[in-house]
């Protein structure tokens, strides 16, 4: 099964009618240059195809409306643009089309600090929410490292390092403001916290990958600041050493707020890159919440279980400045690793399985990808038994892409034998089309063909994404 | 707007060759007795219609299918059938048809004790299956009063006391089996703890009410039992007092595990009922979760709390003897005001609004329900700003119904202008068709029709519950 190509879908015509109503519609707020094109036709990830014909830049959601409206008129694609950082590809034009930045539209509409909710544009990234927010003394958790746009964080049903304690977009976004394919408006869910009206078509957009809608607005949950929060690091003799201890402290039931894994090649990469003197050893990074008392009670049950481990002391971190310092080299790891081998690309897999599995899936994949030669990292928000390996290659060389390729087509295989899933947080994209089939099975996927052909008819959002469309 | 009649929707013929060939297929697993149709052509809400023409008692994924293919080719209605427990005539059949009952497919699969996941029949109830797993230290928490079936509950989003702390079916439906419109068979979901493969079909059917699929397993999460557990009564002198003690309580971000509201009504009708004592005053019931020194820790903030609105001191039931005598009274609250007035039905409404706004919302509804001169009580899971009034009617007065229904009208009118939900938990049914169409508006509707077209174009899945069906 090849599973890294984008499969093969003939762009679409666009028409210099549909370009010519865009430009007259949208004005200087609509772009054919080169290299504005290009910009918005990739991502993060290690795929290409020809951009799209157009960017418009959305200020509203009547903008929005406008777009798809006209796209439906002339049956082009729209692909909805956040921040760019996905990495499976979402963003490639692969059937021609337009892109839709909903980057100005970043506005927070309205703190409900007292329910514990806000609602943004979809364009607003979570740094700058925290940031609007900071004085309310309540903190959006969801941190999936880069500093993803709400909107795109919504629509690949993101989630990162806080997800082990706070959830993941799935449980934290309560409703959103949708423009469906034929451009019309339509709103899911209310500040409720529950609800039991009807199908949850919160849930159903949220991971939909721009396939069903474009997000116009997002409402969700946020938590009061944590009364006391400490940062620990703590080193381990072996991988399983540390993998042990996380599975130990799950089934305990400890809240433990951050859990996350990183190998010895991420600390050498990360040591390099952000300057740190991290012991070269497999780490856990962690962070505990709660009330003074809480916090202390969760760290000693952890170090209790890591001592038993063969895990070294913790070393903690508990001003706000350390803390921050420990968590951007983390969240830099990504670029560390990049930077650790010039002129690579770095495939990244995002297996998750339930976490009695996880020393086992692990382990194996890190003896294949030790056999391999081919240079990698491993990182991981282990608490909910999800990882990443980062495959480093030459992307002139089509042997390493096959051989990285092989590697996660083996541990998703794996992951998925052990009933666990081929992304836990990335999403599906164009990259990981087949390891859906191979996951979900024929049926459920031709119930998701099925939902996206009542939903989009003409197939114009975001098209050749999650799934390819059967024939007609 | 007449919310409280089933939209009529002629009855099906139900041909005596389709019930000819059930009858040969099942045997004795079929049955058209008058008593066991009526049985299951009713649930523990207000509303009637004429029972199924049969009732197939399904003993494994196999007969469920087969009974869904035979009914697909006689274009015949099914509804699938747990405990009997909803409440908004979920079970009714108004279209004709037959019921597949679930029960007898209620054993637990297998229990993943070190995944903290169990996977079940659908036809287990939820005391079944914490009775089941009591030796592996964990528990599932939902408790939506009802020993309701865990099909059942996904079925219709339930959730119930302690979603405050765990959540509801949302959060804790991992993965289903699913017997589709055609009688094939799908899953969705793994057993990972998140995962981002492509659209989220384990929400879009958890609450689909039977009208998307028959769940024939259910893969649960599960929690480790609290190291300490505690449970305390509080009176208040005012119910206001009693929702603003609530909210500050939820603001500040305690974990309480579950904190319930009783007015005063209720509590001389559980104080009857159940042959307690307590205050006659609205009162709270909460329980608190977590180690030793967090449940000090919570119970202090929400006692100093409750002081500063005039709460009484904490009666505390510590030993789990109390405890459960003071839940099952709780529980019991339904039926102690039903018996309350001898020969009257309850109806119950089931609103659910941000936190901040309960007060508001509570306090007009209690006002409006005492001028209304309808007996009533009120409970509710307040720490989601979700609360129940129970109307209690003469069944044999239209008066009194059309009045608690408009009761409820402006309940959930202003509910929704709260921008809260006009069902928390219950969901849709035929009671609240309505409603829904008042709080997602036309557009969502008209999707979520969309998809049941996609899903079932026969329209054979539960007929005639959550929207009417649009002219084709």
């Amino acid at each position: 099964m090849d599973s890294h190509a984008p499969t093969p879908s003939p762009a679409r015509d666009v028409p210099p009618a549909f370009l010519a109503a865009l430009s007259a519609r949208f004005g200087a707020q609509c772009s054919m240059a080169a290299a504005v094109c290009a910009q918005h036709g990739r991502d993060e990830g290690s795929l290409q195809a020809p951009p799209p014909a157009a960017v418009v830049f959305a200020e509203s959601t009547q903008d929005v409306q406008d777009a798809v409206r006209l796209a439906a008129q002339y049956g082009v694609p729209v692909i909805p643009y956040g921040a760019g950082s996905s990495l499976e590809g979402h963003l490639l034009a692969v059937q021609g089309g337009i892109s839709i930045d909903l980057g100005r539209m970043n506005r927070v509409l309205s703190v409900n600090a007292d329910d514990l909710t806000v609602t943004v544009q979809p364009g607003i990234t979570r740094k700058a929410l925290n940031d609007a927010i900071k004085d309310t003394g309540l903190f959006f958790p969801i941190d999936p490292g880069a500093d993803a746009s709400i909107g795109g964080m919504a629509a690949t049903r993101a989630s990162g390092t806080n997800a082990v304690r706070y959830g993941t977009m799935r449980e934290n976004v309560l409703a959103l403001e949708v423009v469906t394919a034929s451009g019309d408006v339509i709103r899911t869910g209310t500040r409720a916290k529950k609800s039991s009206a009807g199908y949850d078509l919160t849930r159903l957009m949220v991971g939909s990958e721009g396939t069903l809608g474009l997000f116009t607005e997002v409402t969700v949950r946020l938590y009061p600041l944590p009364e006391a929060v400490s940062a620990a690091i703590c080193s381990f003799p072996s991988i399983e050493a540390a993998v042990r201890t996380v599975i130990q402290t799950i089934q305990l039931g400890v809240p433990i707020a951050r859990v996350e894994l990183i190998d010895v090649n991420a600390v050498r990469m990360v040591n390099a890159h952000s300057k740190l003197h991290l012991r070269e050893e497999p780490l856990l990074l962690m962070e505990f919440h709660g009330s003074p008392t809480g916090v202390q009670e969760q760290a000693e049950v952890v170090q209790d279980i890591a001592r038993e481990w063969g895990g070294n002391a913790f070393e903690w971190a508990t001003t706000p400045e350390e803390r921050t310092r420990l968590w951007t080299a983390r969240h830099n790891a990504y670029f560390a690793a990049v930077q650790s081998r010039p002129g690579c690309k770095a495939i990244s897999t995002d297996t998750c399985v339930p976490i009695s599995r996880l020393a086992d899936c692990l382990l194996d994949s890190v003896a294949e990808a030790d056999a391999s030669g081919i240079p990698y990292f491993l990182v991981g928000h282990v608490g909910d038994g999800n990882f990443h390996f980062g495959y480093l290659i030459d992307p002139d060389s089509p042997d390493e892409r096959t051989r990285a390729e092989q590697l996660n087509h083996q541990l998703v295989a794996r992951a998925l034998r052990m009933q666990g899933t081929c992304t836990g947080e990335h999403g599906v994209g164009i990259h990981k089309m087949d390891f859906l089939q191979e996951e979900a099975g024929e049926g459920a996927v031709a119930m998701m063909r099925a939902i996206k052909q009542a939903l989009d008819p003409q197939n114009i959002l975001n098209p050749g994404k999650i799934f390819t469309r059967p024939a007609r």
